[in-house]
């Protein structure tokens, strides 16, 4: 399967990801682009976008770029810093970038920006099954 | 404020929380023990919790025990470990502990069990703010 | 080969663990238990031990637990929270647990206490590869 | 001070940076780039540079990065993905930017490269107290 057609695949049903309003922007082998707007149900007790929100967003792009070579991968390590606090309404673009791959381990970086700040990074480490898309 | 009532106060703002369905069973000072059920809502394309989930429960949890001292808390830096698949239904139950707290810097372990079987684990370090509840 | 047995011929070929002083106290599968002292050579211009010191001592105590099991394994992530300031002459002893292991993936958690107090939180995930010992 | 005044201060008291063989090629606020060559008493078990090497390396990068702006800073957490193997002779040129500096806190990535490639991330989070040099 091509990266466009595997990511199709997985987001047809990720039920989250759909939730979340996540659109996805462009994907390529080992590589994708993502746009999602805060919600208010996605605010947490300050008024701000709960931690969950940028992570999960991050987490979704980090599962499209690194399925999208054709190997069914699997997250292993995830971090994530907040940088930037954001309300309700504020567009949030995530692009996931491949650091290495080696044939069982990748690892992945994916910034997230709003109005072209920076305002999350997140570093991702996978497995990479044998299992092929 | 006591450490339950700022919980409570940060609980009915927090309409992520609210929504992932996250119930308060204990709180004390640099400490607290939440629940909460995967719903179909929080599954990915794999059919299974997506990673944001167990990390949006976590980052709960380290909310309210930092700021449950009094002083107000935010997170600079978390990472999580997913160590299992987790389907809908499943019962999760997220407990922070304070592993060390400064003046300015606090370092939190939260581990995820669903059936007492340890499913993910997250370590946060938070900055303390001025500002108290 | 049996746990102690990996470990020390891991240790005899290892000149950095060597150079640092590190005593190995205790060997199980998944598991083990260091003791080094730190000394002038290993101090960063504030006069305390230089962060890669205690990483570099969890680091040795993370592949020997995580290789005593039989399979040679290597890290692939890993960080490090430093607690507290260090001087020379501290005793430090490691101890590094396993908190999960599947067929490819391993993670460890090394804590690091000085005079009973902990100094550092490390936490560790390898690869397994399939070659043995 | 400037940058390059308290990087040469730094470094003329940090003993064990001077054992790596350490040497600073460029110092800017919120920056800085060095070199080492790693040596036989470097090397692990596998005869490959030990892990607490590259991290020594990025985590003085780190230091050196954020102390320079005048404020002394120091290290919360940190990680690093060791992505390639190392042998003793191999240089590594590490590289460290600013991402975010906040009143208090600031997050910076180091990149160390063997060769023009890639072999090792790291993730430095750091709190700004409040003497400066």
């Amino acid at each position: 399967m091509e990266p466009g057609a595997i990511v199709k695949k997985m987001y047809d049903n990720d039920a989250f990801s759909q939730w979340l309003g996540i659109e996805v922007l462009d994907v390529q082998a080992g590589y994708c682009k993502l746009r999602m707007v805060v919600k208010k149900q996605m605010l947490n007790g300050f008024s701000l976008a709960h931690g969950g929100i940028t992570y999960s967003l991050a987490d979704s792009a980090l599962a499209f770029a690194s399925n999208s070579r054709g190997r069914q991968a699997v997250s292993v390590e995830t971090s994530i810093n907040h940088l930037e606090k954001l309300k309700a309404g504020d567009e949030l673009l995530a692009e996931t970038i491949e650091l290495s791959v080696k044939n069982n381990i990748g690892f992945y970086r994916t910034e997230i920006k709003s109005d072209d700040k920076l305002v999350a990074i997140f570093n991702g480490t996978v497995f990479r099954t044998n299992k092929t898309w």
